[in-house]
């Protein structure tokens, strides 16, 4: 086990973000995560602090001991800073609860953020695989190799008739969660996201924001999910969100087809000013941030937008978010000065050299 | 008499914005214009139209026996074309009432844009000189001897008591109208503009936008004249909106000065997207275009925008009105293509040549 410093990952971009894999024009990234349980403690609500001293131990014995584990990275999430926590939240390898949660608490990483082990989540364990583009099913293989091994050390709570239990009764069954997240900009402006969305509440998957559960949409960034873990198989799950995405991939692109078609030029106006406005802002909140940058990403697939390539719009996805720009500057930074030092990166990283004083600088 | 032809004219800038004379930084320009009726003839609403053709001829022989003013340019404006009566309106030389009025008018103009003398307007002549910058006392002398030189060849309509007689009863006394343009970007961002206008109010001066009376409020430029006609000498109508102005003159750079020091952050933000924006839309109204080369304008003086110049601005304040850039482009164009040729304008004259491709040009 060896613990990356968080300083230098920053600088680098996050799986979900990598911008390759299948699809990857609309599918930013495809996830599992399987929510597990140690037979021999109460859930995690049910806790005493012991008890959970007791779990983290118990899994950090159980994960070093798997070989191919050997160099995992480490955190002690209680014992992190909250700018850490905030950090691994944005780059999607800790969840918001588990940044939130009280008492001991950790995770496992791997080097190239794929994969991610919570320990004392809302449940015993939370794993996920995350991969770039649409690629659930090795992400299956992955976490079903992962769950083996763990099996083979520890003893999950399973009940022969439900199979795995979870603190909340939604997650009882397969204890998994098969999410998709889609960069869905024309279906917001032909406003055709919301007659998807209630296709897909009809046919049992969930619609979420960026960061799961309860956040907002931003940037159009859209992640499809199963609700049912109960009663069917983890292929059948898995299978239930694989054949609905091309669907709305289909969706997206007619969408942007029509606006190519129909409005050129109003779409190629909206695109080019938001690259403008990245360009000239002397102040910009990450919500503005990610609102113009969904529209430079489509706008450089679509051909309208010309020398920018899509890894450094992603790494401005990444790098622009609170935490990160923090860790970037090296220094903490309130809300106000957040908002010029995002603007200065985003300037510095978008604009030539040559053209800095015609547009604006000062 | 020459008739300068229209086109040569649409490249130059004309006086309201060439952005000279006393505190130009604020006050755009300063007008005077006189309204005045042949005795002999009834007024407009109730002449014929040999009437007016009659009216006309007599203007138009009085003004061409006056030495001083053999090389103005007249143009027939009954026969003018839509668009380039349009276009005298948008450089101010001509009122929105002569160029949608019916029946024989006419126009004099001088090569430097700085008079006009209107024939069969609201009245059978309105006569207006316009300087750049405050300037009245001058636009005032202009004027007069202009006013002179007619009253020794025709005789206009005066009663003993009230002294000249007007189509409109507003206008009856001196006939004159007093009128300062003024930018008044940060008393409209601080919300003290509406304070200011009802201080004016009660001084009986009023206010209008860009283009007179009914005129909207566009790009933050005001026009501050007097109501009153009657009753009093025109050295005193000067003095009251002459005295009034380098107070208004004061507040607005006290605004600035308060914006500077207590937000400057957000006003290079707004100054410095409002040139992002001219820079990159790919389409765009003249109303949007005025709105943001206002901010642009107040940004140069306030030092927050380098490397464009003054003039560069005001020219674009009058090229991209609709009929100018019609005459520049030479083709008639409908409001979705000016809006298309608008931004292509802009970014020809705002950006430099080298970021033509990072800026988003397709």
């Amino acid at each position: 086990m060896i613990s990356i410093k968080l300083d230098e990952l920053a600088t680098r971009c996050g799986e979900w973000l990598r911008g390759q894999g299948p699809q990857s024009e609309i599918v930013i990234s495809s996830r599992i995560r399987l929510a597990r349980n140690l037979a021999s403690f109460p859930f995690i609500r049910r806790c005493s602090d012991s008890d959970r001293v007791a779990i983290d131990k118990t899994f950090r014995e159980a994960i070093g001991s798997v070989p191919a584990w050997k160099d995992l990275a480490y955190y002690n999430v209680a014992e992190l800073p909250q700018i850490d926590r905030q950090f691994l939240v944005e780059r999607q390898l800790i969840s918001r609860e588990l940044c939130e949660a009280q008492g001991a608490r950790s995770v496992f990483l791997d080097a190239q953020e794929t994969y991610s082990l919570m320990i004392n989540e809302e449940d015993h364990l939370r794993m996920q695989v995350m991969h770039s583009g649409l690629d659930l099913e090795s992400a299956w293989d992955q976490i079903s190799q992962m769950d083996d091994w763990l099996a083979d050390r520890v003893s999950f709570a399973f009940h022969n008739r439900l199979g795995y239990l979870t603190a909340c009764p939604t997650n009882v069954g397969t204890g998994m969660r098969v999410s998709v997240m889609l960069h869905l900009p024309a279906l917001v402006i032909t406003q055709q996201i919301e007659k998807v969305f209630r296709s897909l509440a009809k046919m049992g998957l969930a619609v979420r924001g960026l960061y799961g559960e309860g956040s907002q949409a931003m940037g159009d960034f859209y992640q499809i999910s199963n609700q049912i873990t109960l009663g069917r198989s983890e292929e059948d799950l898995i299978k239930q969100v694989a054949e609905v995405i091309p669907v709305i991939i289909d969706y997206e692109n007619q969408s942007r087809a029509f606006l190519i078609k129909e409005s050129r030029k109003d779409l190629h106006d909206r695109v080019s000013r938001a690259f403008g406005i990245l360009c000239t802002a002397q102040t910009i909140s990450s919500e503005e941030t990610l609102h113009l940058l969904s529209s430079v990403r489509m706008g450089i697939y679509l051909g309208l937008i010309k020398d920018l390539e899509i890894p450094t719009i992603n790494k401005l996805f990444i790098h622009t978010q609170p935490a990160h720009l923090q860790k970037l500057r090296g220094v903490p930074l309130e809300t106000a000065d957040r908002n010029v030092e995002r603007a200065i990166y985003l300037q510095d990283h978008l604009r030539r050299r040559d053209n800095g004083g015609a547009m604006g600088q000062n």
